[in-house]
């Protein structure tokens, strides 16, 4: 049987960072990209991330969260049983991190004042718009040889790399706190409470039975639908037998 | 000396049409992606070029021009020294092609109709909306054997064929119409009269000189000025020395 995870957020900033996480995961490409459509893909990943990162301030609450690892982890420090160095070695790394998050500026400030990406960055947002008519300087660009293509990649990327440090920490953090259990969904249907400060939700389900996991809800309670990838022939788009499926609440 | 072609179209047809030549291009990448990241990119450039496609009537634009390629190999073969089988294969594949566009509905309309692309395409407008809580669907299609992944690809494509291969005839047609011919321009600019029928302005030069050339323009003349790509400490960012470099008015 094969089987996916599927993650569902509770809160406006869990969704926003599983966003980027996604969006660093595009950006990793860029370092091996070879042909022009993926530096192209590798840019327009990097405006979307600087996109998503304005509307918030994504630096203060990754500063919150990291300051709370830091206190979680002096905590568990005090326990006997702990494996000393594990912890001093997190540690370490989380109060490095916090360090550089706080000399940082906002986050892609440097990113923001660079004069070739301002420069192309609003027609990024046209359908089709990089084109060489379009963006000749990006034609330019794109026509240099790959080690300083890949030294600019490396350069924008430096400047980006705390924030994603300090996601990928969050994220393992939080991910860490549930433990799958098994549960079976009546009629393709579920419904869970969420606790005090569950954030998010994962599901761990088939991927080739034919159907996927919609979940709707808030930080008090959601709902979990099975729903069928190819409607029936009456529209039906409802799982209506038993769904065994496993489930952490993070 | 390396050195690339910088296209400049001088009416939104020709803009259209180098606009969608790219697109199709970033879509061919789909046939080998293996990558999730790869399907979404995929996926994204096949929404942009619907988006595109439908702001124009495409099909009619591109009927009237294979019927008036379809004319002038009619005139070429009344030439004595024409090569005839290959004037007879163009003109066969033009035929085809012709037919194939005018059983089609608009373009792109039965992938507007597909139910899943219906289901995801909204979602792709959203900065880093395609996560798995955004289109569980997505994700579960992502999570498919490769070969049926690749199968809804080619399917996809498959209706889109006819117009890229108008499009791409169209485009080559235009590009035979102009040689390059060597041009300096002093102190970095150039200006030039289109004639009667120019619809595309093709400038080769160098990349690796730190310039790269603009144009602007209207159907009558238009302008090129070589600019600098890493502007100097002064803010000046026009060449002020002689280009030299090869143009082909199409």
């Amino acid at each position: 049987m094969s089987q996916a995870i599927y993650e569902f957020p509770l809160n406006e900033k869990v969704r926003t960072y599983l966003r980027l996480e996604q969006l660093f995961k595009q950006l990793e490409q860029g370092k091996t990209a070879s042909e022009d459509w993926q530096y192209i893909t590798f840019l327009d990943s990097l405006f979307t991330l600087l996109d998503l990162s304005e509307r918030i301030d994504l630096r203060s609450d990754v500063l919150k969260d990291i300051e709370s690892h830091e206190k979680n982890l002096v905590i568990w420090s005090q326990h006997p049983n702990i494996d000393d160095d594990a912890l001093q070695f997190a540690l370490q790394k989380i109060l490095r991190l916090r360090e550089s998050l706080k000399s940082n500026k906002k986050v892609g400030a440097e990113l923001k004042e660079d004069r070739f990406l301002a420069s192309i960055r609003q027609r990024f947002s046209i359908p089709g718009g990089t084109c060489s008519f379009d963006l000749p300087n990006l034609h330019y660009w794109l026509q240099q040889p790959s080690e300083n293509k890949q030294q600019d990649i490396n350069n924008w990327l430096l400047e980006l790399t705390p924030i994603q440090q300090a996601m990928e920490i969050t994220l393992s953090f939080l991910r860490e706190r549930g433990r799958f259990g098994a549960i079976e969904a009546e009629k393709g249907f579920y419904q869970g409470i969420a606790e005090d400060k569950n954030e998010l939700i994962r599901v761990l389900c088939a991927t080739d039975e034919g159907y996927y996991p919609m979940l709707s809800g808030n930080k008090y309670r959601y709902a979990i639908r099975f729903t069928l990838f190819t409607p029936t022939m009456q529209g039906n788009s409802s799982v209506d037998s038993k769904v065994s499926f496993k489930l952490a609440s993070c």
